[in-house]
């Protein structure tokens, strides 16, 4: 039997809160998906004005920085033509806004973020891991 | 053009506040879904202990509230062989726990509980929609 | 941040090898999947003879039972028309088969078996639970 | 009418121990599948801490690989933009990391791996192939 660490809920509201804050510093409504190690969604958040197409690209961005363990700009940078990781795009989100979250040296789930550039979205994403790290018990 | 009413992000938050309260009360772990009257998810929750299998159906089951406006117990009294709605669950959520959400006489959103029996999904969301009335500006 | 009991590689495959024993001892050579508690695939074995059109539905099997800590034919006993539970067959399997693996008080995964009769998938199912309880650590 | 040649259980126990053994000796825990000759799963196996989301991606490079008779590889050195055969990564995984298996001419499976590089996948798919040419009757 195996023993695993995920972010519980109170974690997920913390990762939001902070993604949130940064989200309404820069001026963009957002569209904020958490997930946890499994890659299964735990809380979503779409502030008022975030984009009703960024819905699913949010929680595609958290689920594959969750489950597999890697920020989507990761992915990205190694998605291209002639690289052998070229195609994963189809299966997995390689846009810039996904982040996963590290506890010591387990993955415990992801975060993602959409409605913004991909720099923003980034950007947005790490201030909900910078917050989490600073608040989670 | 048309100008039309719906929940923003501090609504569904109220909205998820009293569904999660009733499903403390009766110590049932529950996924919450809340939609606008498009059917666009605006914000979800997965307590912890939630099913891993509820987070899709919370889902379909809000949409199906706010976007047909009609509770997903409603459809479900009538999707029985013979009745010309029958068929209608391949396409909306027919299982009990989904409702919609009124404003005066506009439906603005719905909201979908997963992980109880139908009838304690059904409660948790009209307990969410009361909690709005009573606190909603 | 919560902690989580599931099944690792070594208690799928004592959970294969009692349900294959058993579709061996009947006669019926099987699809064989097991799940974790967040209904996603450790292991999958199709027995030589195993139906190509039972590799999905084994899975499907296993899911349900390991996320919604329900064996598929509880769901199947009230997905019925009239009850508020029908329609739960468009999301999840209610066909007999599937059943959830339960150590103490957390549900840890779920095994599903296709290629039988439902009371033989079911049959099958067990008897890898009762031989994964009988040896795993 | 034709006999097809393909791989059995027994012979994708076979692939799996191989691709194993090389993923435990550089330390990178897989998501195995085996497919026959026909792209249909025969076996899958998701060691302790292999990706969740590598659990489709294993699937689909085997089936490419199996189905189609080539190494998800060489679909990828041809998979760039003016290339003829660009725009078959959103049917086939052009991922590496999935091999045809051959026994004299005939295509009898396929075998895939993911939760490494690219290259580390393949090397376990390809020691997956050794070993049972070493070991299969």
């Amino acid at each position: 039997m195996l023993n695993i660490k995920r972010l519980g809920m109170s974690d997920a509201a913390l990762l939001i809160d902070g993604a949130r804050q940064h989200a309404i510093d820069i001026g963009v409504p957002m569209c904020i998906a958490v997930v946890d190690e499994s890659g299964n969604l735990i809380a979503f958040e779409r502030m008022d004005g975030g984009k009703a197409s960024s819905i699913g690209v949010a929680q595609n961005k958290a689920y594959t920085a969750g489950a597999a363990r890697k920020a989507t700009h990761e992915y990205n940078a190694a998605c291209v033509p002639g690289n052998l990781v070229f195609g994963i795009h189809t299966e997995l989100s390689v846009v810039g806004g996904g982040l996963p979250v590290w506890a010591d040296n387990d993955c415990v789930g992801g975060i993602g973020l959409s409605s913004g550039t991909p720099d923003q979205d980034i950007a947005c994403a790490q201030a909900g891991i910078d917050f989490w790290y600073a608040h989670h018990s």
